[in-house]
């Protein structure tokens, strides 16, 4: 019975960033609502450089929910994406849509499946939180396609429930999740501190790094840290919330030897409380470790910080320059320490933002085979090299929040079959 | 004036084993006296294979206190080597020595001069404690020469000033350092929980890790954590108090689950108040991480803990095997993926109590390289081999506290000279 009007599809496109938190999120006071055991603070990044891009689309023609992840088909029956399109589809509203002459109420939205295509411009197993940008690129999307009428907090107390960082992607700048104190979760929500033209100087600069071990997925790392860490329970109650009112007094005055400072020791702490978690969980190796090493000792031979560092649930460094100049040295000073593998070329070595590159007068493999060592170093032991232990550089900045592409040629379904282009 | 009284040598020479902490000492609450923030508890290693030899030698003819470690000078000038013969010298007593005719009244120790010879059986630089057991056996001997009548938990408190964990150097066995209240640390002081007949059962291997990073000393790092890690004070008031009495406990009933669990927990949660230091300190690499996962994944598949783990301040990792069988094995998996470099004979790559290794049916390379890969591996990836990342293996056990060595052939100092043989 394929009758004409079974034919129409209708579609939404948006474009949602990762985010670093600068004060960290680990472990949960609600497994399933995913309610954190305190507050954080997070940077979002330029999209243009990291971002998830989802296409969501309705047919009367689709028979089931269907999504694929970077081209390929994967499994929606997982807990996280079920409550996140359990949460939009019963808040969905009326849709018309006159030039296609489509018409969807309220109540038809639980007859009706959708398809979602999504897609990240950077590496997906990398560590480089594409979760985040995922669930909160899939919640704002479908609660466009479904005209929710929720504000972002609702939404990210939604996208929450389906990767608890993801909440912090629904806005640009600098971000807050609130870890709220209802037991049903709805004041755990994420509000913007500052969007992103407020602290514009700043200049990120991620190290994507090698790694040989198979790392502890953050879900279970995280509860296991909540079940045997003799120092989480203090971390959260006596710590953190210190450090979200100086961090957020250090964002609001653009503060960076604070904001430094808070970063670098909450980033140090988060993988404290990892250690002392029974089994012990390493996500940083000693990659991560020389890094923090460079910018330690760069930090105190100039008196005042240049750069912060943080480490998610893996061993890639988020390195925040004061401003773009520092940011040209920094990169100076890392790609001396970690030169490309051989027949790597610079161009692919740092990607990203490369006028930062260039700016710090490095176009080819040539000016980086004449980078001197870097001048805090003052001991007579010639310094040494680490070739092919970062696998590659991205150069990005804050960056601002989700956005709907209007573009139909961005969309990632065909907008006749509704599936993947 | 070389009239011929002067020219007598009195020498007394002893050995005094190192320890290893099974609860951590880290943080002092006085730094010039070394009180610590929390009590400890360590086990005691067999000198016949890690142990510290001195001579000390007092006679008129000498004009200057020295000191020489493993046959090089050392300077005597450091506050803790003076604090410990400061402390030694004003407690002295009459020393008559009627073979030799030498008689030294208790005032005339202030005028006379001291040679001290000290030798390491085991790498002074590798990590393992030197300090620890150099100074309790300065103590020890300076204490017997110069016929000091204070027992051992006395001698412990004078140690306890030279280098913290010396203090638990004095006893053989299982040693409680008792942080005490009194300021002026008299109630600081080492007590033994048990000798070391009491749970002859264990053994332990020592992994000495290859390291490439030059280690923060351990006097600077507990400084710098004390300033500033906001765990610290919580580890030392609410978590350690308990885990001692734990840990006491588990020892008097030889209880090998607690006391494994007891000492990995403490190791990593040392090592996480290092990592929450600004600027962190890493004294654990990702050789030391990969041991710590084939021990965990090893005794999380035999249901019950085999080995227990421990780190100090560097990358070496102490083993605590429950029995020489479980040793054996031990070995097989460590030999396993921590193979030696090529042309390095199993004779030198792991040395100490050599029975082990037999028993374990390792009796060359060609034994190391049929070893198949641990069951517990279930993964259908190929084990990885680390070649190199491990400089050799010790084989010891709990051993015995400080002796006497009385045959003269054992002294270090020439017997008429006073000088190193």
């Amino acid at each position: 019975m394929a009758d004409e009007s079974q034919k129409w599809v209708l579609m939404v496109t948006a474009q949602t960033p990762t985010n670093i938190a600068v004060i960290k999120y680990w472990g949960k006071r609600d497994e399933t609502l995913i309610l954190p055991v305190n507050d954080s603070i997070s940077v979002t990044l330029d999209p243009e450089h990291l971002c998830t891009t989802t296409t969501v689309a309705v047919s009367p023609s689709f028979d089931k929910d269907r999504m694929w992840l970077n081209g390929k088909e994967i499994s929606l029956s997982g807990g996280r994406f079920q409550s996140c399109l359990r949460e939009i589809r019963c808040r969905a509203g009326d849709v018309e849509d006159e030039k296609k002459g489509i018409k969807i109420a309220k109540k038809d939205w639980e007859k009706l499946h959708v398809h979602i295509a999504s897609y990240n411009n950077f590496p997906t197993a990398a560590g480089l939180a594409s979760s985040a940008a995922g669930l909160a690129c899939l919640v704002f999307s479908l609660a466009k396609l479904m005209n929710v009428k929720e504000d972002h907090g609702k939404l990210s107390a939604i996208a929450r429930q389906g990767s608890g960082s993801a909440c912090r992607s629904l806005y640009g700048g600098f971000v807050k999740w609130i870890m709220g104190k209802d037991e049903k979760g709805s004041d755990s929500i994420a509000v913007q501190l500052a969007d992103e033209k407020h602290w514009d100087d700043l200049v990120i600069v991620i190290a994507v790094v090698s790694s040989r071990q198979k790392e502890t997925s953050s879900t279970t790392g995280m509860r296991e840290t909540v079940e045997t860490s003799m120092l989480l329970q203090h971390r959260a109650k006596e710590v953190v919330p210190k450090r979200i009112l100086q961090m957020e007094e250090a964002i609001r005055n653009r503060d960076f030897a604070s904001f430094a400072h808070l970063t670098c020791a909450d980033s140090n702490q988060f993988h404290a409380v990892c250690l002392d978690t029974c089994p012990p969980i390493f996500y940083m190796n000693d990659t991560s470790h020389r890094i923090i090493s460079i910018v330690e000792k760069w930090n105190r031979s100039e008196g005042t910080p240049q750069v912060a560092y943080t480490f998610d649930a893996g061993p890639n460094a988020v390195m925040i320059a004061r401003n773009r100049k520092v940011a040209g040295v920094l990169l100076q000073k890392l790609l001396f320490y970690f030169p490309p593998q051989p027949d790597t070329d610079l161009n692919s070595y740092v990607i990203g933002d490369k006028s930062i590159l260039k700016d710090a007068g490095l176009e080819g493999m040539k000016d980086v085979e004449a980078l001197p060592p870097p001048p805090e170093i003052k001991d007579n032991i010639p310094a040494q090299k680490y070739k092919g232990d970062v696998s590659y550089f991205i150069c990005t900045r804050p960056g601002k929040g989700p956005v709907l592409l209007s573009d139909e040629s961005q969309a990632l379904l065909n907008p006749e079959s509704g599936l993947p282009k």
